[in-house]
């Protein structure tokens, strides 16, 4: 016998969030092996990963099975939208913090300082972002949704900060030129995953407004 | 009256397909003035990327439309689910393309030919899959599909050697770090297209043969 509508909405919730926790995880765990300068924590990082694309494949079975069997509409039927859309990001997300372990590793051959500290800045910002992301979907909050988009842009000033930082260095120390890049590289990443975060608020507030303020209607 | 769920699943799909198009004519934009050295051209990019997102929105809620209103099942539910996906793709795809702009008319400020050649040839082959992603959904032609994610790692290929050149050159000319930087740019913005490319193969796929291919399904 088919369950209610409600009881299968709040166990595919209860999945994301989950999915959610391992992509904090993930982050987290790629930006303090950095921090820490621990190669093997790296690998934890593809580990937790794992968990995330599986998860990922359950929420996407959980929402078909639902819009198949139970015929969602209004806003349950925004919230399965929502959901369907937060699992993509948090997908990306978690390749994305795979992606910060595989040039953190490779920025471990070296021994540079410069363009750390914003780094690390903007990992706990981002972090930051992706914590409060989950918290405004679980709380249906929409006033820290919108507060993460204003976060959003202070990523972007970090990373021009770090971009200046570093081209600097390698024009005068071309040596450096391979670590600069990794470093790079995990600020790219850092700010992808601050644009995912944007996304999930913006997703958040679809679900339970029922307002789309993607491309500019969040000034609308 | 309500229109039947055949005639409302092709008028989404005229419109995912015009979208498509769209994202096709913003990255050959992109590429062709930067290919041309026309400053001018990056331009017609960003009014081409308004009209992704006017369609994003306007897909997206086709969709919401037909979930809500014609209970579709089996396939044409899967069909749905692939297009939202395919939708968040390309509108993806528009911002990856805008990028390539932003990076191409900074890069025009200078006088650089490392790397260009391999770059070309990176950007046929992305604008090859970005066409035969939209070609195997039309067509529904899966062995087209399964193609695309073999030429992905084509894609990766010459990233790595386009990486190599610049790298080495930035070593041995720091003066030229910025326009390296602008290239470099350009090549992970055309990588993460050919990633969207490959993701859309994905779903067509799973549309059309309901197998989810995803995280090494495809080796299953």
């Amino acid at each position: 016998m088919e369950k209610n509508i409600d009881s299968k909405l709040a166990a595919v919730k209860k999945h994301i969030l989950e999915m959610g926790g391992f992509v904090e995880k993930a982050l987290m765990q790629a930006c303090q092996s950095m921090e820490m300068r621990d190669i093997s924590g790296f690998g934890k990082v593809h580990e937790i990963e794992k968990r995330i694309n599986e998860a990922q494949m359950q929420v996407d079975n959980e929402c078909l099975n639902i819009l198949a069997t139970q015929g969602p509409v209004a806003k349950d039927l925004r919230f399965i939208m929502s959901i369907l859309k937060i699992n993509t990001d948090l997908e990306r997300m978690g390749d994305l913090s795979v992606n910060i372990a595989y040039s953190g590793k490779d920025f471990l051959n070296y021994n540079l300082s410069i363009g750390i500290k914003e780094l690390n800045r903007m990992s706990v910002l981002v972090r930051d972002m992706v914590g409060q992301s989950l918290d405004s979907f679980v709380k249906a909050d929409q006033e820290l949704a919108q507060k993460i988009l204003l976060q959003d842009d202070e990523v972007d000033y970090i990373r021009d900060i770090i971009d200046g930082e570093l081209i600097k260095h390698m024009k005068s120390h071309p040596q450096d030129v391979e670590p600069c890049m990794h470093l790079l590289s995990i600020s790219r990443n850092l700010e992808r995953l601050g644009d995912h975060a944007t996304n999930i608020a913006e997703d958040v507030i679809f679900a339970f407004s029922g307002r789309d303020i993607r491309h500019g209607g969040r000034f609308g």
